[in-house]
């Protein structure tokens, strides 16, 4: 259960009580509770009424396995609820970290300040779901050209020779880039590795813009991370 | 494009016209179609009115690189809508036929024939975006029991070991297993490993029955095949 902050007892409104209900928890049952922040614990339902519910925290819990460093996934703007879809598999497979990009073949351009809240929501519940402490910040979209990294970037590249599981590097950050719909041109994909960006491919079939960031997470699940 | 049979002049009706347009198609333009058995070939439009469109075929054509051996993803049956997303993505990354699986905690127990045939046609045009000259089979459910496969099966299992590109075999035709959500029950899994499947990791994170399969499936293509 996500909560504004861990302290001696919390305080939960109508849409935690649902939740609660939902999962058909009563008053005397523990719970995982978590900040959005890394933080996690245990607490025990003290109050559960029709609109409100307090819990009592309890001892301190190791939380699920984050990454070693925290994983970013930089994916190109897509149409309607494509992006849902991938914030949400995204989070189910580790990242931290969800960087929207305006790409030259992207035919969505902008988002509006709701639906990036929407997609924020999406990224807390699916942090509830799959037990994460920490709940991926998704960030505003910005142009390809003024994404900046820290540590390694793998950017999913048809053709590209290298895979993942061969160069993958857990002694720093990591970020996996996608892009849109069509792809990304030359000169793009050109300037990312000039600044460093490694290609990699994700077979030889070419995959829809949202299936290529949950086949790459997926492969870097996979590896054990 | 799907035809029914690659033969020297092909007729095609409403539905592909429609394609075709959506594609920006003209008379004189030169398509790939493919029989979703494997052949493919090249073809010029030389008719195209509102409702019909013949094809003359050319030359043969290599088609997207296939798997070594056939790829088969059996899927615990998924509510509502999660199965044609399973099915498309499974298209992409190279499966040559869908199992779904009766399994223990399966909150689903049938599909519709309707529902099927749905499913089949989703397989089809996933096949024609990614260029895939196979179309692949998607099968009627069957209990988990009773499944049976050549080669090698990978079950997705939480806790496991193994990863998949240590032990991904492709001197044989290969199987990946996935449950439902609320997982495999640990008879099922035993009952499988007895039979020669191999749990593999999908990370240390729990992944949802719908991405559990991409994830995996992504893994395998990663791996270049």
């Amino acid at each position: 259960m996500l909560v504004p902050a861990l302290s001696a007892t919390m305080t939960l409104g109508p849409r935690e009580v649902r939740h609660l209900k939902v999962l058909r928890v009563q008053v005397g049952d523990t719970l995982r509770v978590f900040d959005g922040h890394g933080h996690e614990a245990l607490a025990v339902v003290t109050v559960l009424d029709d609109t409100r519910a307090e819990l009592e925290l309890g001892g301190a819990l190791a939380g699920v396995p984050e990454t070693p460093y925290p994983l970013t996934l930089a994916a190109a703007l897509l149409k309607g609820d494509k992006l849902a879809e991938v914030v949400r598999a995204a989070t189910e497979l580790g990242v931290a970290r969800v960087a929207l990009l305006i790409t030259a073949r992207a035919d969505v351009r902008e988002i509006g300040a709701q639906k990036l809240q929407r997609l924020s929501r999406i990224a807390a519940e699916a942090a509830k779901q799959s037990r994460r402490a920490v709940v991926p910040v998704v960030m505003e979209p910005t142009p390809l050209h003024a994404l900046t990294w820290e540590g390694h970037l793998y950017v999913a590249q048809p053709g590209a020779v290298n895979r993942i599981m061969d160069v993958l590097d857990w002694t720093a950050p990591v970020t996996v880039l996608t892009g849109p719909e069509g792809g990304l041109t030359d000169a793009e994909v050109t300037a990312l590795t000039t600044r460093g960006a490694q290609p990699v491919t994700l077979g030889p079939r070419i995959l829809r813009a949202e299936t290529a960031p949950v086949a790459l997470l997926g492969a870097i699940a996979a590896l054990g991370r």
